[in-house]
């Protein structure tokens, strides 16, 4: 018999294979005096990563019955940004990062223009992915998608938190600062990938803001769990340089809380993350496992 | 009594208002600790340019009567999409300029990191302004003008040309592999930028097909006067530094054909763009005369 556990692994690695397949599919073929970017463009996308927010598009879409082809478009589209985020992110003027999932960043494996060219190429992308009739057939649907995508992902959003990230190095931010830099860094993509399969499934405003508020949490507790792992995991285990946080003198949750309090914190969060997914039934579980699993993650 | 030429600078002028006030209204107010990158998408976008994508936008809506708040949104968001394009083009991994319109370019006016974010916080916030309903009514047309853009900078377009452009650096492309490089880096925007208008107007598809081509055709015409400009000049009128390609071992229209007959290639296909705007009346003559104005410019 299936423990819970092992369903979930099943429900995650599933997710997985269709972003990887979506992606495959939709992603540019390599081909012309252009090649090197196409060819980030897949370096970056394909071929790894947990594939977290996919399964949030996936899992939450299920809820109201959205069809597969139109969820793996979105998760794609999603997986896309996440991608362009992190290579932007390891670019030298930035987070200077050589290693990404156990592999060259790409800007190591090509160069800092390509990297730079692929990463805009990504983000662009997603945005003609779910603009395109194929992400659903009511165009209404897929503005919606777009407009909050682009809120996620842009200057209120994840390159807002970016900005913030770097601004609060060396400093000492406080708490309720590092939690607002954190929201728009990690969690709005997150937030926006349970919302995007309550658009995708026109759910009502409930409960479309319920799985907007699981994201939220969510995607805090996911960074706590992620600082922790960079202040105590293993290179070896994580596939990226650990310790780096601490070396930038960048303040963390951690950091403020130490590391036993900010592990609380984290369950904290992954609970209430899970109470505000109170009024769905049995088929929310799987995300329900997620708000454990992000906590729990070794890597 | 205003002679032709007069009323085409009035009407690029008053595009370029057009253009600056809904930039300055719809981009982000400078707050927070993120403020160094809002700041700078202020910088790249506001205050200066000649606006012609602007004004194709305008000039090509107001032949379907397009109202002006739509045009002045969609406008805002394809200046972003160029200001965000030439603030990646000029860092130092790619062509490495300091100057742009007489200013410091944005990664020297501020540092490298805020400018790479600068850049993306643009482009999405072009998607934001185009995919909300303020662009327009119609969900459909918004979900077209999204995707359209889309195409047009990302890897099949200006992203592509960009990589195109880089790689053929040192070697010696043809005629052809030019051409192609430059309907993707330039003409690509410049084409939205005129079928953009005729979206939001629910144009038929032969007058959005001519649109097009003419777009096409101008931005052919466009990037050659720019090569000629780079190659002969004067730093103090262009605002910028000239000499350039030679410098890089750039191969243009200009180094193949030599200054005259791609002089000639110039004005062959700004004559051509017009004649694709033969199916419209005395409504379009400030179209008309914007292919003269770009293969004539100084600047």
């Amino acid at each position: 018999m299936n423990s819970p556990h092992t369903l979930f692994e099943h429900a995650l690695a599933d997710a997985a294979r269709l972003a990887e397949e979506s992606l495959d599919a939709l992603l540019p073929k390599v081909t012309g005096p252009e090649a090197p970017v196409l060819e980030a463009m897949r370096y970056a996308a394909l071929g790894g990563g947990k594939r977290l927010r996919a399964f949030l598009v996936i899992q939450s879409g299920s809820l109201f019955g959205v069809d597969r082809r139109s969820l793996g478009r979105v998760a794609a589209a999603v997986e896309c940004v996440h991608a362009y985020s992190l290579v932007h992110d390891d670019l030298p003027a930035m987070d200077d990062d050589d290693l990404r999932r156990g592999k060259p960043t790409v800007h190591k494996a090509f160069d800092e223009a390509t990297a730079i060219l692929a990463g805009d190429a990504l983000l662009t992308h997603a945005f003609a992915l779910i603009g395109s009739p194929e992400a659903h057939g009511d165009p209404f649907v897929r503005c919606e998608l777009v407009t909050r995508l682009a809120q996620a992902s842009g200057h209120a959003g994840m390159v807002g938190g970016q900005m913030m990230d770097m601004a609060f190095e060396g400093k000492a931010p406080s708490l309720a600062e590092i939690t607002r830099m954190q929201r728009m860094k990690t969690a709005a993509l997150l937030n926006f990938s349970c919302e995007a399969g309550a658009i995708l499934g026109k759910a009502s405003q409930p409960m479309r803001n319920a799985l907007q508020a699981y994201g939220q949490e969510l995607g805090l507790a996911f960074q706590i769990a992620d600082d922790l792992l960079d202040a105590e995991g293993d290179a070896g285990e994580t596939g990226k340089a650990v310790g780096k946080d601490a070396e930038r003198g960048k303040t963390t949750v951690v950091s403020v809380l130490g590391a036993e309090r900010a592990r609380m914190q984290a369950k904290a969060l992954a609970e209430q993350a899970v109470r505000h997914l109170d009024l769905f039934d049995r088929k929310a579980d799987f995300l329900r496992a997620a708000a454990g699993f992000v906590i729990e993650r070794r890597a």
